[in-house]
């Protein structure tokens, strides 16, 4: 059994880990951390995992996670940073769900996270962990750096455009839609049912943290430093989910005839991406709760756009179900491994 | 493995049904009929399937359905009450997910349904399937009649207080709230999303068939022909979920001490009861896609009216996850077996 | 024009107000008060306010204040109290839509808020404002104590049951549920999307403040003190919105005949209490953004328990609509002025 | 008072007609037709009227339609180019607001609807209802064809942009979004609460029926040919609203500093558009029930892409508020006579 441990786990982060981690068969959580929850049961915390859980929230405490052969941080951007480094030296590997180890580029991270980088060294080390991008170095990893769930939709369904060198980089264009879990469970008047409910809105319009992730994985994936992403990320009425609708257009219309080729082969070894057949409509509710990403190709009649709808759930695909991914592959165990459960529908 | 069909597959029933048994270990699907759909593929229907299944939805055939174990019926009442004999004559067991073998008096049934009852003798044979209540009858039976949503929410709440004698049962009141995934997958105006988003209303409050379900079985329970019970659905604007709020006065108000461990006791060995600290507050979504039933008690200062809330996802242990929980109380399998996944929070 | 000043005013029942009082032809909003965002525009807080208001957050200023004819006070309970006397002694009226001056017995008030009540003697001037059971003394009233929310929907639903003597007083039954706006508009855990979305739950099923001001109320109403009531409120997913499901006991069952027009004839004058048919089930719809209250009676096969669905807006009939309507009693306006607008369906 | 019929009145536009000409102090509905439902009282079909109308629901008849001053057709599509002429010809006004007299070329219209048009001749004369674009010929129109849902968002977005002659024409995408109302009140799987709550899809990718009237009127106010647009809708779990982000390529990036004037003076004089300030993100809620545009203009880093967030609430700005804005045009009334009222938020 491999011994996991998590930090921060009274967020929607947190909770979902635990959840997907409660079947797992190859895991066993030996500790989770919460400052403002110590003491507390987590399944007085979350009533869903009563009858999972005899675990309680401790003081985060560098020994006892030091024993662990896992520790997943659940964290604020700023914080896995400056406690991830000793955990490394100590010989853990690492999941970190935050920002801290997205980005290579220290001046970008620095100027879109108001604060200087505190561990250049490991932001180098860190293996982005997008398994479909990623799986050997993943395999190898001490630290991997968890993608965002955005840049987790519109990489997937950009990468195949991207690599097959199909369509105009410099004009992409992703339009993302989310559910309001995405903001995390903090106290805010912004995210109350109130204010969200009913209602639709864009935000970050003007340049979000996403932005710069999606950017640097794109460049990298393409090659193409003159690379032009605009990203627009909406708030969406529900809870879970992420709908993105990418735009690109190809250099040679003609090849819209083997487009759709081209991603069924790029993923067909994949466990969790699924290429839905031409033209269809994926909704998010059917990768409520799972792991997977499903995505569709559209063209409307005498247009050289593709269009690409791609659909995750946020907090698994998005979060925690690729952290435990991404577990699975640095482990050696099946990928699937704890994560093959049907979406929730209706 | 069980060889198991499904009869009436299309509904929400039908895709819990798949969804559930997709990861149980000891079962096989082979057939699923809906003459509707006739050479859909199921994962085309529900794309939350694509990957689990290669099922194609087919003409009900009875040669096919008796090669199966056990037949469930998801189908509209009036149905399985005449298909289903046969089956049973050829020796195949069913849990029929209708209404047709819920009530012993058949009389009444005709009378809330609208038609004679054409099977009698099984109507007689069948057991009702609450296996809090019922768990020896269950596994010999051939015929389950699989207990409504609302009936199962407020019977596992009232049981204990009518089985100790601690209330006056003819002034019983079951205020209850359902998602709308309860009305069934059928177009209609009445469930479209702009009529039911964003409102809340009783309905059904002269009279909803439910009731006579519901009296039926606390008769039963409580020796008490002359028990009295008031029930009022309705309908919230959110898919699964039932809360009912129960009200029964104890007959000597000192028995408030020890209502909360006649609960508990009551409970004590079942795997899918969950009765929470006292004056706790359950939530629908700590059991969403959860065959548990979570209940709390309380008591108002000065009062001697007993107040249960009971909650459960009406899909699972309100119909979907019980029927596989009778099915694995039937075959001797782990009773949890297939059913053991933490409700998806948030 | 009546001139009018709000003190409180960036919650909900706040802006509310303002969006009610837009359209009043009698009355100008001359300030409205924010210690926390003073300076900022109310139509910056709340866009649907842009074109209608140049209006800007102030310090509560007391000389300001003393201009105005009548002062909404919109406020955290315990705030009205010290702030009304000297507002009052200056000849302002003021209509409080805080729980301050709400209950007569102030014992039960400070052990139900935690705090001694602090200006007895307006207390007991203080006159309840239900229009419907208090017109002529709202007219007169210098102070009026705005009803709460749920207490408006009860009181409405059980008053002509009541005030006739038909049921049995001491076993009555309140089961109510509010959308989320109720909860007001600070930031906490509890009410955020994420949290309160697609899940459905009692609260306060052990006692709720609005338990003591239904009490009294209902005490008075029908003059006897032996009136026993049992008032669980619940969480609805959806914004606006209060459905309270009420029941009593006939004391003769004969009496059934005539409960239609027991209710037709107590609200017959009212501009604001719709009786529906007998076996309709009002939707909280269907009162969205209007100051109605509508009800609507049921009775179940061969029982004695009269059933009593009743809705309003809980932002509206239970709160600045209600508030307004004082208003325009107070100064001898119509009382339908700036209130006779259809609720938003769908 | 001008005296007005309704055809069609069952569906959401229609009620939505009802619901805003009720507090319309020029106009008195007259008639409202439907074959469905003829004899019933509108308030009994929407409780939300009770009170406000006497009107009952008739067989559509010309003779009583003559007799009306304007007549609103709110039927589907291929109705009102069929009973429109006969009335046109006795000197009845028209407001249409179907999709039959939206384009002007016949053979686009024919292929997207699937029918011929049946009546050529005054699909010529018809007036497009956009009142931002066309008032003075609304004014003089017999026939006003109102305009769609999302080519109204779209359309107040761009017109500044296009007619400035500031972006590239040739490579306009609008991503667009609405809740369900959008789709009316019929009964359909498809739109059932449990099959759109929580959850979010792209519908129409591959080419939607507003596809080519965006594309008519955007090549009319740009005079280019050549435009090109790609639009895609999405289906928000909401019931009122349309959030639609547009994307614009600045031939000129330093034309960006003064995009924000452009912006307001064109819609200066518009009483139903809000330039709100840049880098604002308009929500569906602040226009709920309101007959207002609200937009705002967004650039990220180093972008030459323009991107305008507009909103408006389908059913009234997108529906039957502009009807009535364009019915208070061609009667030399106030141009927001029964249409300033201020959203319902929250």
């Amino acid at each position: 059994m491999i011994k996991v441990g998590i930090v921060g786990g009274t967020g929607y982060t947190g909770v979902e880990l635990l959840r997907i981690l409660a079947i797992h068969p190859g895991v066993e959580v030996i500790c989770i951390t919460s400052r403002s929850e110590a003491g507390l049961a987590v399944a007085d915390l979350y009533p869903n995992l009563r009858g999972y859980y005899e675990l309680v929230f401790s003081d985060p405490d560098p020994a006892t996670l030091a024993q662990c052969d896992l520790v997943f941080f659940a964290t604020p951007h700023g914080v896995a940073m400056r406690l991830v480094p000793d955990l490394l030296d100590r010989g853990v590997r690492v999941v970190d769900l935050s920002a801290d180890f997205r980005l290579k580029d220290l001046q970008v991270w620095a100027s879109w996270y108001g604060m200087p980088h505190e561990s250049p060294a490991w932001a180098e080390r860190a293996v982005y962990g997008l398994p479909e991008m990623a799986r050997n170095a993943i395999r190898d990893a001490q630290l991997v750096a968890n993608p965002g769930c955005y840049p987790t939709a519109v990489q997937l369904g950009f990468l195949p455009l991207l690599e097959s060198g199909l369509v105009d980089g410099r004009r992409l264009i992703a339009d993302a839609k989310s559910g309001a879990s995405g903001a995390g469970r903090q106290a805010s008047v912004g995210t109350l049912h109130g204010e969200i409910g009913e209602s639709f809105k864009a935000y970050g319009a003007s340049g979000h943290r996403h932005l710069p992730e999606i950017r640097e994985r794109l460049v990298a994936a393409s090659g193409d430093p003159e690379l032009g992403i605009t990203f627009v990320p909406h708030l969406v009425p529900m809870i879970r989910g992420i709908e993105a609708t990418l735009y690109a257009e190809l250099k040679n219309p003609d090849d819209f005839q083997r487009l759709q080729a081209v991603f069924e082969s790029r993923y067909a070894q994949e466990p969790f991406v699924d290429v839905m057949p031409f033209g269809s409509h994926p909704e998010t509710r059917s990768v409520r709760g799972e792991n997977s990403c499903r995505m569709a190709l559209h063209r409307q009649p005498d247009s050289s756009v593709v269009i690409v709808s791609s659909v995750i759930d946020n907090l698994v695909k998005g979060a925690a179900g690729q952290a435990v991914q991404n577990m699975n592959i640095m482990f050696g165990l099946d990928e699937t491994s704890g994560l093959k459960i049907p979406a929730l529908l209706p």
